[in-house]
């Protein structure tokens, strides 16, 4: 068994803030869905751009999701999770969307109509590193697209 | 943009098989959640240990669980991505228990009490690439641990 240490609230945040794909989670009417995403973190929220008539555009507006990144090294047996939840909004403010813009737009790998954001504000915050003695904030490897 | 292909049935399965981490998403009273989780595919189940005291645990049994795998190379832009549905019920019988452990136990890097064993038949599985003129299973970068 490997030691498990609780990631410390700014080390969460951190590694959040570092991430350009996670996945979010929600509920619906016929059980909960888990959706691959590219985000950026704006502000203190998490953003999202997704279709209106997906699921997540659906189902995942003004009600509580779960987002989770992570980063798992198989060969070393070394990995860190970080889960945020809150309840999530759709972005219509212009002004809103312009900060959103020039701060970092989220671009999804995948082609089609992104059209609505979903933003993310998280009340909690916890992670988890897997092996004590290496820092998960050094050996980042996800990097944010430029 | 980039290319978004479906996977095939059988490319979603041969990912899925191929697996040790992933992650899952249950509804609870207070929300959706999304837990990290080592799992292994025994038959046609996917085999998750947990505590009977977690919120995986406690919503995550005898109700509809999403779970996902997948893996992203954010250097060359491309990645896959697996969601398995369906519903998840606590493996009690002991022969069932014993071809598990046969078979491959799932071994949690987490220390804890982890002695509840869910099992979730899928029923829907789908799965995306990412970019074109690749092929995920040629490329998978996880390794069933031993």
């Amino acid at each position: 068994m490997l030691d498990v240490i609780d990631l410390s609230p700014d080390q969460c945040e951190q590694l959040l803030r570092a991430g350009v794909a996670g996945r979010v989670a929600l509920s619906s009417p016929d059980g909960p869905h888990i959706v691959p995403v590219n985000f950026s973190v704006v502000g203190d929220a998490i953003i999202i751009r997704t279709s209106p008539y997906s699921v997540l555009g659906t189902y995942g507006r003004d009600t509580v999701l779960a987002f989770e990144v992570d980063q798992f090294d198989h060969d070393r047996w070394r990995g860190w999770s970080v889960v945020a939840r809150g309840r999530a909004d759709v972005v219509t403010d212009p002004m809103d969307l312009d900060r959103i813009r020039a701060t970092w737009e989220p671009r999804p790998w995948a082609a089609g109509s992104r059209n609505l954001y979903l933003r993310l504000r998280w009340t909690s915050l916890s992670g988890r590193q897997v092996g004590a003695d290496w820092d998960p904030l050094a050996t980042l490897p996800v990097r944010r697209a430029v």
